[in-house]
């Protein structure tokens, strides 16, 4: 199976590398780093193992790729609408598309466009950042979760999930909504409010205020996803990714990486996507609505709106 | 009538110098502005007419003052527990002390300590401030609500009141419960918003997501008056609230200042009381929860918790 990375920064890098190491055929698209990572190799600094790839599929227009059977978006969704033209040259007939990015309504977004493509959502668990040219930093976790949207090719969905555990990447099926749900639990309120309150992950938690407003802010999405319908999601979860923060190493998500580095924020399909789709089953989440709020004054005071 | 000034700022220095200058006999007590003060003088720069009094009766400790009639507490409520020792040496059998402070709960708090005390609330609405000793810039309005909280004496609040107008202070009486709930309306929002936006009054209202959120954390201020049984605030007052602010100077509020000049800031009484209250009758306000949280956790950074 050909797989097309879009989008080579620390999630697309990291699994495209850890595919590339397993042996698969892989093709990376790249915008910004394209020529140093010609030139230099894609470093791949793990705490499972550091590693570089001197020498990897590189393009940097996607109409110069092959097209492929799995096609692996791992992009900022600060510029979806670019998705449909970006990927249409990647797909064959039959080509999954596997959106690992963070947020709500990613999916019906991009079937709208594609309406017979395969897609599939992944979830990855991962503390990754990308701070210069071609040089991923891996600090810990790593697995994946796969929700299936509208994969009707068993053939790609199950080869995507055997390549990516030959691979060495932890990789678990679960019901689409029920995947991006659970993660929203976690990222709602910690890639806001690490910018809002200009802090690290451990900073919010160890102020006894904060740590009590991130587990509203969690609570508060899953009370909309249950009213959205998934309702396997429960308090027990909200604690176990308080607990799991508190034992993660001092973070700063993705978003306050975007933020520190005066790149655009995922307000659209981290805050105001979930907060439309809540609210039309008449469930409101205050605190992220004003965190949303917040968020968006940040993004007009720095000139992204 | 002999009237005490306790705390000479932007508010006390600012009412107490229009007593003066309408020739009523008052005594300022000073902090570090004292040997300033008595080099220098007062310096009130007024939209109304600028004027310095080169010579007020100034002290440095309350206990070298004479004993009054009127007592107007014009400090942070960031020290409320000292009021009490602070203000015992001005008593009289029979004095009225003015509470010219933001927030809700100031006067029980204080009534507990004297309970035969006579108590009302003063809510300046006023564009001030102090930023250099001994010179206060008053930039615009300059009214004030006074509420009587539980004072038996007409002689002492008729003669407050009548002073404060022949000293040109439009004044107005209001019932105690509506004119503190009121104030709250404006200043729970602006004071903590412009300390976690950093930015001025004009700014939050002048982006959309921001000015929605203010009207809705206004909103939270009215239904919990409405909870605590002040009725008489309505849907009106708040936009009669962003009208008029969207027509003052750009605006950075108290709370704003003690933040950029890294003085501790009012949160007991400008919103974990309010909070509080408001939930003993039932009354949630989950955006002004949220921002007292996020301003606590500004404070546990800043090292003033």
């Amino acid at each position: 199976m050909k797989y097309a990375i879009v989008g080579t920064g620390a999630i697309g890098g990291y699994y495209g590398a850890k595919l590339v190491r397993a042996g698969k055929d892989v093709h990376f698209l790249l915008h910004s780093d394209y020529n140093y990572v010609c030139e230099h190799g894609l470093v791949i600094n793990s705490c499972d193992g550091s590693f570089t790839l001197p020498l990897i599929q590189a393009y940097d227009s996607s109409s110069k790729m092959p097209k492929c059977d799995i096609v692996i978006v791992a992009m900022k969704s600060t510029n979806q609408s670019m998705i449909p033209d970006l990927i249409r040259p990647l797909l064959k007939d039959e080509t999954l598309v596997l959106l690992i990015q963070n947020g709500i309504g990613l999916e019906p977004d991009l079937q709208v466009a594609f309406p017979n493509l395969h897609i599939a959502a992944g979830l990855a668990f991962i503390c990754s950042g990308k701070t210069e040219p071609g040089i991923i930093n891996h600090q810990c976790y790593g697995s994946i979760n796969i929700g299936n949207y509208s994969c009707k090719n068993d053939t790609l969905l199950n080869g995507l999930i055997s390549d990516f555990r030959e691979s060495g990447i932890e990789t678990n099926e679960l019901e689409y909504y029920e995947a991006r749900w659970k993660k929203a639990v976690w990222n709602m309120p910690f890639n806001g409010m690490t910018v809002v309150m200009n802090a690290k992950t451990n900073e919010l938690l160890q102020c006894n205020s904060t740590r009590q407003l991130i587990r509203r802010q969690m609570m508060e999405v899953v009370n909309a996803a249950h009213a959205v319908g998934v309702t396997s999601i429960n308090e027990d979860f909200v604690e176990k990714m308080i607990d799991m923060t508190d034992s993660m190493t001092p973070y700063s998500p993705s978003m306050k990486l975007d933020y520190d580095y005066n790149r655009p924020m995922e307000v659209k399909y981290l805050y105001s996507r979930p907060l439309f789709e809540a609210s039309k089953v008449e469930c409101d989440m205050p605190c992220l609505r004003m965190l949303e709020e917040e968020l968006l004054f940040i993004e007009s005071q720095r000139g992204h709106i």
